[in-house]
């Protein structure tokens, strides 16, 4: 959430709350890819950052510096991510056979992660291609690495001098990739690390669910209207449901990553308490980073996991078993055999404050599920009587608001109508807003929005220190609760998870959405 | 608003209110249909009752007898009535050539209208044809004549002892056309005659704005649904908008009728008090006739118009001048050539109670206006704060809720969302919900929901003397106000009416929809 971007790269404008720099005219900063031959930066950081390029928001001169342990001259990192663009860039206008100009930008530098040598010849290499470029010096290094190196990488750095300390007229922002942690203790210790050598303000903790259209829509949703605001809450919604529902499971090799992680930590402890908290959270005194995230902050230790209540009552874990012509997760490629990993987990929580004090809050996410879906659900109560009952009507569906975050960017509101004719039939009917047909043009990438935001030091869709810790505690507490715990139980593939799911709404109105 | 029909009408459930008698199953009511060779009966009264009895509504086997001044046989009314069904029944399924067998339903009486032995006459030819049709004996008079008949033709059937006492076996209502009175001593005397004769039961006054799917939605929309109704208040709306637009003029030999009652006799004191008060009314206690109108008079009762304010700040009547190849309203035939009589009417009033104290209810209706159109319009205050307003987006628009009646009813809700990009750019979007797009069957028309109602005897939507009174007072004020006032403010043909009427929201936000 920010200003009109381009004003505001321009040095044109800049919110009062400090939650962004000033980032004059023709600024340009070099950004250092960790991580350069992986996966996500061909897929998606790369094609993110020509989208950028392409629209305008970047100066026509960028230095992007991939960084990574392979030899790799610039020439073959300029073509294999001229290859990369052209397979999963958004757009390709403008590309041409050899991707010129747009690749004479990008840079390679050979490092092991490990070796402090190879910082130092990466900060000269740096140096010597922000004057060759004329830049004035302000650095991003995104780490797409794996979560081991994070806290190394960033010593490294610091080490090396290559960390400015805040405030100074170059800035210098690291970019975290996800996971931050795998428990509380690991997250405790990753965070004393990185702030030992970057000040809160440098580190960007990327959640990319937090830079969807959808997602930063629930702000305009919430906050530039006046119809939703009075009725998000206690005294209208009977529960929330947030579902984040893959249909894959361990395709290629991410059984081996997966089998230490379970969903709970994969995306319910980041994504899917992001959205809650969005959907939750009281209106920010003003939109930058700091009051939104003491907005969330608020929500997160407002959280109340009711657990002196049987586990089967607000927590249930899955996992997929063998399907037809599918492996179940204990035959997949480096899974444990007798592996106890969750694959699906649904979870009843409350978040006891005064807007949503009785309120469940109705989480599930999990793999090899029915459909792929991410969406926001907020389930009304009834009408507080029921006028129609005396004409034999059956009592109206409550009203849902959805927020469908994926696939298909979408609003959609159902309401109860007279469905025509002479007697009184009152029929559920859905009123749609669907990004994709309103406006034309094609949605940017998350990640899109998310490199621009940290260019401009905007950190309100980045994780803080504390909110990361706080949903670490919630994710914590739950993982306890599972260690006495029978195994997980076990759902077929292509369903929508383990039915003992359905007990969690033993004691509030409706049933899971099959969104 | 009644029951589930059929069953209702199979004497299966009657509720407890009283306001809809029980029909037993089969039981047959003879419709006398007074100016049966007028255009009203063969344009929608003898088409409504096709349509009700070829869906079922009413049993194969029923009377309705055609009553005019004319001489006709019963053949010669059957195949006129043919011919109209098949220009303007919206089905002909199994009309067939000769409209047989529903037209061997029908019936011709010659009656003068103040003859009193054609009454005689006419009350034995309705004991025949009930007895040879085995009848027994309820009747509905539908007066579709001029009103200056309603009285005496009701006398007439009271003297004749064509009327059964309320409470009998053997039922009798009339349903009386508009309009109900020309002023308030007018709608006095004539209420007056007529509850001479009949109770006030026994006397359905017509407004067929009310017969429509969408008005009838007002109702399931309100209180079928849990999230509208806490924000019909004067706490989240800015003011209410009703418009009628007609495109017509005084097409054929209107004019004459016309010049004499104006666009607030016309429709304000009737149609569109009436829609204001659907959409203003506390949910009433039960659905029944008597709940209903009475929170409907409560709300006439709370009317407060802005008398002491000048003139041109709450009222401009109008008048449409000459256009290209379309004559002005003087020039008319019918019209006086210097007529005052307002062919436009815009109000703002006030609904003095709890709920709307300080909303403003903007009412408007002409003819020769831009579009044809008849809606209405919510529209809600700005959101408490202008949280977006340092990113330099400016106040999103505040939200409408438009019902649209006709043509093609439907609801909207217009709302801000973000546009995609990025940007924090808030743009307005509509979702619709279509009743035609929606519910693939077509609608039934006005007047067959209201015929079935009135041998249901349920008078929800027809209108209560006390309302009429009320609506007159109403109407009358105005009217004397406009007395010292200076004549219409002409308007060109084809826009949207007087630019004067714009100052009706000089004290309020917003300005007239163009919808």
């Amino acid at each position: 959430m920010e200003g009109r971007t381009t004003a505001a790269f321009q040095g044109k404008t800049a919110p009062p709350d400090g939650s962004r720099h000033r980032v004059a005219e023709g600024a340009m900063a070099t950004i250092a890819i960790f991580g350069a031959t992986g996966d996500l930066a061909g897929r998606k950081l790369i094609p993110a950052i020509y989208n950028l390029w392409n629209a305008g928001f970047l100066p026509k001169r960028i230095a992007v510096v991939g960084v990574a342990r392979r030899e790799k001259s610039d020439a073959a990192f300029r073509e294999e991510m001229c290859a990369a663009l052209k397979k999963f860039s958004r757009t390709n206008e403008g590309l041409g056979d050899a991707c010129d100009p747009f690749v004479s930008n990008l840079y390679y530098q050979q490092l092991e992660f490990d070796d402090d040598a190879g910082y130092a010849r990466l900060k000269e290499r740096l140096n010597e291609i922000e004057s060759k470029n004329g830049f004035p010096g302000h650095r991003l290094y995104y780490l797409a690495v794996g979560p081991e190196y994070f806290a190394p990488i960033i010593e490294s750095l610091g080490k090396a001098g290559l960390v400015r300390a805040a405030g100074e007229d170059r800035w210098t922002r690291v970019v975290v990739e996800k996971p931050f942690g795998h428990d509380l203790p690991s997250a405790r210790e990753l965070n004393a690390r990185i702030s030992a050598v970057l000040s809160e303000d440098q580190i960007l903790r990327i959640d990319h669910y937090l830079g969807k259209e959808t997602v930063q829509n629930i702000f305009a949703f919430r906050f530039g209207n006046a119809i939703f605001e009075p009725l998000f809450n206690q005294k209208y919604v009977d529960h929330v449901q947030i579902t984040m529902a893959e249909t894959v499971g361990m395709e290629g090799r991410r059984g081996a990553f997966y089998d230490g992680t379970g969903a709970l930590r994969d995306v319910v402890q980041n994504h899917v308490l992001q959205l809650m908290c969005l959907v939750a959270m009281e209106p920010p005194a003003l939109p930058g980073a700091k009051h939104t995230r003491d907005e969330k902050m608020k929500v997160l230790s407002s959280v109340d996991l009711p657990v002196n209540e049987p586990l089967s009552t607000w927590c249930v874990r899955g996992q997929y078993a063998e399907g037809t012509n599918i492996p179940g997760y204990l035959s997949e490629e480096g899974v444990a055999p007798d592996s106890v990993t969750e694959t699906y987990v649904a979870l009843r929580l409350k978040i006891d404050n005064w807007r949503w004090a009785g309120v469940p809050f109705m989480l599930r996410s999990g793999k090899r599920l029915k459909s792929r879906v991410t969406e926001i659900a907020i389930q009304f109560k009834h009408p507080p009587t029921h006028f129609f009952q005396e004409m034999g009507v059956p009592m109206p569906k409550p009203n849902t608001l959805a927020f469908r975050i994926q696939p298909d960017e979408a609003i959609s509101l159902t309401f109860n109508a007279k469905s025509p004719g002479m007697e009184m039939n009152i029929q559920g009917v859905t009123m749609d807003f669907n990004y994709g047909h309103t406006f034309k043009e094609e949605l940017p990438e998350a990640y899109e929005r998310l490199l621009l935001d940290a260019l401009r030091g905007d950190s309100t869709l980045f994780m803080r220190a504390d909110e990361i810790d706080y949903a670490w505690q919630i994710a914590t507490r739950i993982a306890e609760a599972w260690q006495d715990a029978p195994p997980p139980e076990l759902y077929r593939p292509g369903t929508w998870g383990p039915s003992e799911a359905n007990k969690l709404f033993e004691h509030c109105e409706g049933s899971w959405r099959q969104p």
